[in-house]
């Protein structure tokens, strides 16, 4: 009996049971989408909500993909089994270290840990959804912690990763990447920052930085709802530096989320965003399909015609969808 | 009376008879969003369609407020009049040159043209509503061609200028900006590339990468549907060499789409993207406002206490939307 003979359930069981092969056909379904994805959640839910979840993001080169692999090291001569959704950037701006640090990576790993990647491009929509699905597969399969390592580049990314328990933002000694990270949106998401690479001059710079607007964001009431500030780790992840006070920080985060009874409040967040994304692109599929019948090309054609505004034939449409 | 006091209708009649600071508010109107750019575009609707829109993309660094700065130069010298629709990009990527090149495309523009920047931060879904909002005001106000300039690094940016009339794509000399640009699926929007710095060591090479891509993009069926190969401009913005081979470039593009037809067929296209994403936005916003209702917060419950999944939650309250 081959792996594709088998019904989703047992597949999940396999997968749980440690079959890597199985875990990795299941997070394929998860990732193609569709039906089988569905059925793969609807077993994986009820079986999940253990593992912590960790994101980490920041800009391209800033050494995310070796600190993960170190952070991956760590946590398996601790005796974790840690799992890691590498989201691959297809941006125009990155580099070509990304296949290299991806070999490291592995290499790191070992047996204990999963290292899964996946490519954004050109399906950010189907990313939120296959994101969190992927997530629930590790964490039903045992693996803990759970992280999602991307660039934070998109609105999308930055929502997955934001998302997380414990959100990790990654800046480099040099010219503003504190600033640039605070104006991408990841200074309000950022529950642990890093400077890596900081054997390079401006190390302190940059982590002086990161202080001075930690200083300001309390001022302009962004601070945590939970009152705790993120700390600032320093790390040279090409030589393992840091590692341990980071994995540290992560664990001494979700113990305070725990012991606030934070920890619940952001799952169901999450969860929430989760069943919010469906819905979005479940209606963005029918309204696709209102505009090819009839009905809507004849609001179409009048907006084409000058006729009828976008904004009263959007109203029209919405209109004839919604009960 | 002060323009506060002006209708909308008053106001765009004055910004069509040259008020600039009546344009200017109409414009913030549309950016602002709501009920009074819902006005506007009723207003300007019926009144535009005349102008050329052109998409200006490209890396960050490309050099592309310069070369668009040109353009506009170049236009204004011919007794154009042209509008400048600028995506300031708040990426965590960017440089810090942007400023210093937009204060260099207003020196350039002078009273013929009128420049307008508008930030992304945080808005690619409002971005994606108030651009051809904008588009539609500078055409309604005789502004042509109506050149909006991004940064395509996201996909709504990606969008936004690929559904222009003529779409350019900016790459430099250098390692592998032309396959960048490939990978992010600018190569299939294209209708026409510059290799800027056309000065610089490596031109030549990134205009054989182009001319190799779309060679390829031929034999894998990617090409023009209208038939045509996207020309490849050389231009050295900062000295203003290329801009008229550019514009030429340009006019010879839209000439080509009124001959085929295909003109008609963009503006229909852009339109629907248009109405879509007006409908896809509010019906997000409804979306939302049935998660925090009774009805919602229940069926959420149920996902956070994994009594049901959320793939199942959201096929739930879908149906509860839909007619």
């Amino acid at each position: 009996m081959t792996l594709r003979d088998l019904s989703v359930e047992d597949l999940v069981d396999r997968a749980r049971s440690g079959d890597r092969r199985a875990l990795g056909r299941v997070l394929s379904w998860i990732e193609a989408g569709g039906a089988r994805a569905d059925e793969v959640t609807a077993v994986t839910h009820p079986l999940a909500g253990d593992s912590h979840v960790v994101g980490i993001t920041g800009s391209p080169g800033a050494g995310k993909s070796t600190l993960t692999g170190q952070l991956v090291h760590v946590l398996c001569e601790r005796g974790r089994r840690p799992a890691v959704l590498a989201v691959d950037p297809s941006s125009p701006l990155t580099g070509g270290a990304i296949l290299g640090d991806r070999i490291r990576m592995d290499d790191l790993a070992g047996e204990a840990a999963f290292i899964r990647s996946v490519a954004t491009r050109g399906h950010s929509g189907g990313l939120a959804l296959s994101v969190p699905g992927s997530v629930r597969v590790f964490d039903s399969a045992g693996y803990d912690p759970v992280i999602i390592e991307t660039v934070g580049v998109g609105q999308v990314e930055v929502d997955v990763v934001g998302a997380a328990d414990t959100t990790v933002v990654v800046v480099t000694p040099g010219w503003g990447d504190a600033v640039q990270a605070n104006k991408a949106g990841l200074l309000e998401v950022a529950d642990i920052f890093v400077v890596n690479k900081a054997d390079r001059p401006g190390a302190d710079d940059a982590r002086r930085d990161l202080e001075l607007m930690l200083d300001l964001s309390h001022v302009t009431g962004a601070e945590d709802p939970t009152g705790r500030r993120p700390p600032i780790i320093m790390t040279t992840a090409t030589e393992g530096r840091g590692a341990p006070d980071l994995w540290q920080a992560i664990a001494d985060h979700a113990a305070h989320l725990r012991r606030t009874g934070h920890l619940a409040a952001r799952q169901a967040d999450r969860l929430r965003a989760e069943v919010l994304n469906r819905i979005d692109q479940a209606l963005e599929g029918r309204a696709r399909e209102l505009l090819d019948q009839e009905d809507g090309r004849t609001v179409l054609d009048r907006v084409v015609a000058r006729e009828l505004s976008p904004t009263a034939a959007g109203r029209q449409l919405i209109d004839s969808m919604l009960r």
